[in-house]
């Protein structure tokens, strides 16, 4: 058993993160910021808990010791088991806060190359211990944290020693790349060949390659190319009853796709060690504009007609009158619009006027627009005011976490007709299960992240005053009654936030039974001993 | 038991077709034509095979009769077994000319609404009589033929009763439609609407929507949205294990994809009895254009150019030297790429003219090109010829057959770095299989019919003189040498034909082994009495 600081292998390369919150620790808010922030939030509590030390806190024994010669690929040191016991919800920020690491896996694996993979699962599939697999662990959903309960031990599969772009084949533009491969990494082992994956989800510092596979990660594309699904060419993967490589192929018909059943597995039927990406070139053309609405419902309208344009804009986020104020886009209860178009072949400023057009037929007033050839990205002040608003989100959660401030989120898409409906609803009702959990106002707010001409992907922003001591079965009511919420209005539990444990209830609802069925029958034949994420999915009996 | 003719339900507005060979029996050639067309082929044979009478057909006795409540749905007649007994491949119409009948289901049945199908399917699963599903039977695969061979009877289950436009959703621009509605009748319902599907396979005329699910059609759109996959919002598919019915998504991350696996089942999981369907609205602009290269290889690099640049044309078919002039679009040993663009929304010339700049680049030469606004298709005439020429081909084909000529197709997709290869390889091996076959020297011709960003989907059309009464051996040792090629050059064994029952060898080598026990545990959940399509995709067993 080895700690992970002295592991001799790539993954020491892989930055710091922060054990109990978001991606980077140098930029978690000092104290005093976070009681600023809080004193934005009426009734918030005044003074920010602290960060407990490693040292201090209290991880249970770990119980399992992996065989002699798997020892240098496993770590039980407590910094590495306190970082990998949760993902990085709201929950589980707070619970890391408290030191609650009841949950924490005894053993951490870095598997250094697929081989490490296959004798990890022999091990545990023999000897009763759940795996946990793990990217970056920027999940939001419970995806990474065990709760079965009944296993003989937990080990979590942490696959960040596996990042290498391991071929690239120029002429199909795709390249085959391990699963543990952040971000960054990636993009920086494509660029000398004047290729990029364009997959840039929030959490791109902090996620991996087969963290994005196996939870249908959404991505940059806010049209068309939306999730990782799209850019996949072929996947290996490592189950417990053999390695699955599919034939890398354009298209197939040959009967149902492989890829596709493994493509939002989470863990639960094996681990993904490699994939064939499809990439792009890297753009040089690109333009971006903003456009405000009046009224909410034009500017749904305006998003609908673009999205049935067939112009594919790469952005088309819809903020609205909340969500804009909040991001400090646009204030007086206005909707922005943000487009953007970009391509590495032919300019774009001919296809951004066609999208403005749409916008300014249904009655929408661009702000500014920089349309720009041959540069880099371009974009009109309210687009860089909320990008960067975008990526500073998660810390100021963090931060707000700190002041006890529920502040948290929540995804789906739902067809056109459906929208309007849910719109109301989720103010309504989300915004009364604030009220009843915590006894303030609540601020609701929504974005359209991706959008698709049958329909949008909202995304809900919650933030209201929590009772310090309570945060988490304050959020976990909140949460509850988005889910029924969503379920009542026929929009999907989530559009690109995995499953993991904490939707499970709303999966189960929407998921066909015949199908449940199914897939039971094909994780019993992969995975018979049952160590693969339990919880997640499937019935923990399953 | 009644028979077909008699039957009062809307099944009976199901154009005539014909029961031995292609689509309407009116368009099969005449005598004298089908000797001209092989006079054509050097070594074909003089006289045409006479189209056997119903009356003097041999079909094995009838097994098992429907219970009485589900017997006005089933018939026994002659002509209805015998048009239900294959599909359309050339070896299947080879032996229904042959009056070889011998795998003929012992019923036919007819559902007129969901309802029917599940008690069908009751019946079925508890009385051990397998069930074929079937569209319009126009599958080239042996999808719809029963070999397996040890049920106690056999049902074909012909949707084409439930062929309705249930619900359309104009905002979103979706509609629910029953899975027995052919092509036309489809898209008649739709056009008051101002909307369409616009997947418009060969078959278009003679398959049916829950057929393209089934088998994950190929259709209009050479780029982008190429397979029906892509239209495809949920699915309502009968199992013998419950009824499953996906939640109708723009898009979703929700584990993985229900409607994934059952598209491309072929009917060995369930029947599917509905699909919500993303539409278009109409385009009402279009452009297309030709472009001659003098060498094939300038050709591919100038399609795969196109491919990669996110410009989606609508149209994007390369015929090499041999088959464009077969098509008659082209002679003197040129390779024709025809261009077509088209937009509900905004004009298209802009985006032809980018698109004949990439061909021009690679050194094409457009010979015409017709670029129109706001009118119906306007195609030049090679586009025209070519076209005409496609949906005249199966025609020939039957023609062909009837004169023991061997005239088939196979088609695959694989990445740009192994086309140049696969292309050799295809020629060379599966020339000298038909010369070792035949003895003869063969037309082996290429087609793209679609392409992608990372790869072509390669078409390739063989013509050889057959002898009489061995004409199906020799194509089935032309097709197996054909699968061991794809094989060897990684190409898939199918893009848009499907799997069925003769791609079962390419098929088998091709699927990763840990997704064919995960498949195989599905269907044991869902079909556990193995009645649902015998042989297709699964062992025979499974």
């Amino acid at each position: 058993m080895t700690d992970r600081t002295s592991l001799p292998h790539g993954a020491d390369a892989v930055p710091a993160r922060s054990w109990w919150g978001w991606g980077d620790p140098g930029q978690a808010l000092p104290d005093a910021e976070c009681a600023e922030l809080a004193a934005l939030v009426p009734g918030a509590a005044g003074t920010a808990l602290p960060v407990p030390s490693i040292a201090s806190l209290e991880l249970p024994p770990v119980r399992v010791s992996a065989p002699r010669t798997l020892a240098h690929l496993v770590s039980g040191a407590p910094a590495v088991r306190a970082g990998h016991t949760y993902g990085k919800a709201f929950r589980d920020v707070v619970r890391a806060l408290r030191g609650d690491l009841a949950a924490a896996p005894d053993l951490v694996a870095f598997p250094l190359e697929e081989r490490d993979v296959v004798d990890l699962l022999d091990w545990a599939s023999g000897a009763d211990v759940a795996v946990i697999p793990y990217g970056a662990g920027s999940s939001v959903v419970g995806g990474v944290e065990y709760r079965a309960g009944s296993h003989s031990g937990v080990l979590s599969m942490d696959l960040s020693g596996m990042g290498r772009v391991l071929e690239i084949d120029r002429v199909s533009r795709s390249a085959r790349i391990q699963a543990g491969a952040l971000g960054p990494g990636l993009e920086a082992q494509l660029r000398p060949h004047g290729l990029t994956l364009r997959h840039f989800p929030q959490s791109f510092a902090f996620s991996t390659l087969g963290g994005w596979l196996a939870t249908r990660a959404g991505g940059h594309y806010a049209t068309l190319h939306t999730h990782i699904d799209d850019l996949t060419a072929a996947l290996r993967v490592v189950t417990p009853a053999g390695v699955s490589e599919s034939l890398r192929l354009p298209g197939s018909g040959a009967g149902p796709s492989p890829d596709r059943l493994f493509l939002g597995s989470e863990g639960t039927l094996g681990i993904i060690t490699e994939a064939w990406m499809r990439l792009q070139d890297r753009p040089v053309h690109k333009a971006s504009a903003s456009v405000v609405f009046d009224r909410f419902p034009a500017a749904v309208d305006a998003v609908r007609a673009i999205a049935q344009s067939g112009l594919h804009p790469a952005n088309c986020r819809l903020l609205d009158p909340g969500e804009a104020a909040l991001s400090g886009v646009a204030g007086g209860g206005g909707s922005v619009l943000v487009l953007g178009v970009e391509s590495a072949h032919h300019p774009v400023d001919g296809r951004l006027a066609e999208l403005v057009a749409l916008a300014r037929d249904h009655g929408g007033s661009p702000t500014s627009g920089t349309p720009a050839a041959g540069g880099s990205a371009v974009g009109d002040s309210a687009a860089e005011a909320w990008r960067s608003a975008f990526l500073r989100m998660p810390y100021i959660r963090d931060g707000l976490a700190r002041m006890s401030v529920i502040s948290e989120t929540f995804e789906t898409a739902c067809t056109w007709d459906r929208f309007p409906e849910l719109y109301e609803a989720v103010h309504r009702d989300v915004g009364a299960a604030v009220r009843a959990a915590t006894g303030a106002e609540p601020i609701v707010n929504c974005r359209f992240t991706h959008v698709y001409p049958d329909g949008p992907a909202p995304y809900f922003t919650v933030v209201a005053p929590g009772r310090r001591g309570s945060e988490v079965a304050m959020w976990d009511a909140v949460k509850a009654a988005a889910m029924r919420t969503l379920g009542e209005h026929r929009a999907t539990v989530t559009h690109h936030h995995a499953v993991g444990r904490d939707h499970r209830p709303g999966y189960d609802r929407q998921r066909p039974e015949p199908f449940a069925l199914a897939l039971r029958a094909a994780k019993q034949a992969l995975d018979p001993a049952g160590i693969l994420n339990p919880g997640v999915l499937f019935d923990p009996a399953g």
